[in-house]
């Protein structure tokens, strides 16, 4: 592993962007890191916490000496940034996200001609807990990053960007943008949007006590409780795979309507044992 | 409090039979358990462990001088059981039981010639252990029982069955068998069929990288791993309830699919916050 990173500039310093950074930093793969923001109160935190080497509220002048950049803000924002960033940073400097949607990025960056030099990625971690406050050295470990680079990106790009997610340990996974989003709209969309439909089902038609909720429901319904904003991005941007996921869904719910209906015991059965084949594949 | 059942007799020996026993002879409610069972490795370890006093394989046998009945085997069992035990049990005796469905108990006792001392019961709490060994005196302490008696059920059976739940710290919901069956279908039941079909889903239309499946799908899908006889059972049982629950989720799902795929976002993100303001009414 022989990739440096002298002069990092992440564009976002909450929960990921500061963790990485941390992480990265602790694994010499980044020397300097500015932390870039909107949130004065977050980048003071970041600097004096030490999770970033300096800060700065202004892109362009952060950007314009950068080796690398992350961007690490919601994915809208890093859609908005991504043209400026591309003009104000050096011809060599890699650019890279973790945003959860990549198709729409992907053809952000090579609308803005940086397309060899931009390397989509998305870790599938995070937690309950945001701000730079909250980074966590150890939050890669062991989890899934997923890069999407396309035929233009350089080797050299992909290389150097997948060189820093294995050295704060994270496990690598090579796709297009449009599989990424076809498998994150099933394995991520999916439950968000039946945690939502559920919750929303018993406000609208239930007038159940609350002492009936029990550990059960609320454990399905966990996700109902995420970012509204940020949902509302990823349904708009992954808008054609979140809908051919929730038709696959309604298929399956009209045939376990239909074993229920008709008491049709082997269908029913038939139907679990899928389910729960299914779950003997989710990593401990 | 007064009352104080002599003798005893728990049909099923499971987690909630086992527990309710150690739990109410600890509270001085109950005196001499005798637990019967079918599994006779079970039955030992209960007697073994002191979860009961005395064990039987023989239901008729053992209720013959019992001043209460708790049938605590799985719901279709306790519906076979019941005819048997009203005309073996002494006509002083009360009966009551514990199952997740409750109109057909109900219509069973009143069948069976019981009706004014059979108290329907359902615990809402459990574990994922199972078996006497996992008895424990504290599962019900908190935890909401709803009891379910009819115009025909007399004061002083309802008020020995409250008082054996509320000694050993539960809290009381009174109502209808059909009242209670409505509202598990969507407090219990339509979670478990939604966790059923998002798991089947992705068996069925999915092929993705198991790495991509993350805590949020593994806690949306968890109940998809629950006992498939008992679920079958529930689902034939509670036909009704299950099938208008099921079809109040599709009514919410299909007005999510057009949010999203119109972009719809009012739509989308009226949808949520119904989802979050129920959420906020789950007892911690």
């Amino acid at each position: 592993m022989s990739v440096v990173f002298a002069r990092v500039v992440v564009v976002g310093t909450g929960l990921i962007g500061a963790s990485l950074s941390v992480a990265a930093r602790r694994a010499g793969v980044f020397r300097h890191v500015v932390g870039v923001g909107r949130n004065r109160q977050n980048l003071d935190v970041a600097l004096a916490s030490a999770r970033v080497d300096a800060i700065s509220d202004d892109p362009v002048a952060a950007v314009a000496d950068a080796d690398l950049v992350v961007l690490a803000t919601p994915v809208e924002a890093a859609l908005e940034l991504l043209p400026t960033i591309a003009r104000a940073a050096p011809s060599h400097a890699v650019l890279t996200d973790v945003g959860s949607v990549k198709a729409a990025i992907v053809a952000a960056a090579e609308k803005a001609g940086v397309a060899a030099r931009f390397v989509g990625g998305h870790p599938i971690a995070g937690g309950t807990a945001t701000g730079a406050a909250a980074a966590d050295a150890g939050l890669f470990s062991g989890k899934t990053v997923v890069l999407t680079p396309t035929a233009d990106t350089t080797r050299a790009a992909l290389d150097a960007v997948r060189d820093i997610w294995v050295a704060i340990g994270a496990v690598i996974l090579e796709t297009s943008a449009a599989e990424h989003d076809a498998w994150l709209a099933r394995t991520s969309h999916l439950p968000q949007l039946a945690a939502f439909a559920l919750a929303a089902t018993l406000e609208r038609n239930g007038n159940v006590p609350p002492n009936l909720l029990g550990p059960g429901f609320r454990d399905t319904t966990r996700l109902a409780d995420s970012d509204a904003d940020m949902w509302a991005a990823i349904a708009r941007l992954n808008l054609g795979e979140i809908v051919a996921a929730m038709d696959d869904f309604s298929g399956t719910w009209a045939l376990l309507r239909e074993a229920v209906a008709t008491g049709d015991d082997t269908a029913l059965r038939g139907l679990m044992s899928e389910a729960r084949r299914m779950r003997t594949r989710i990593p401990r």
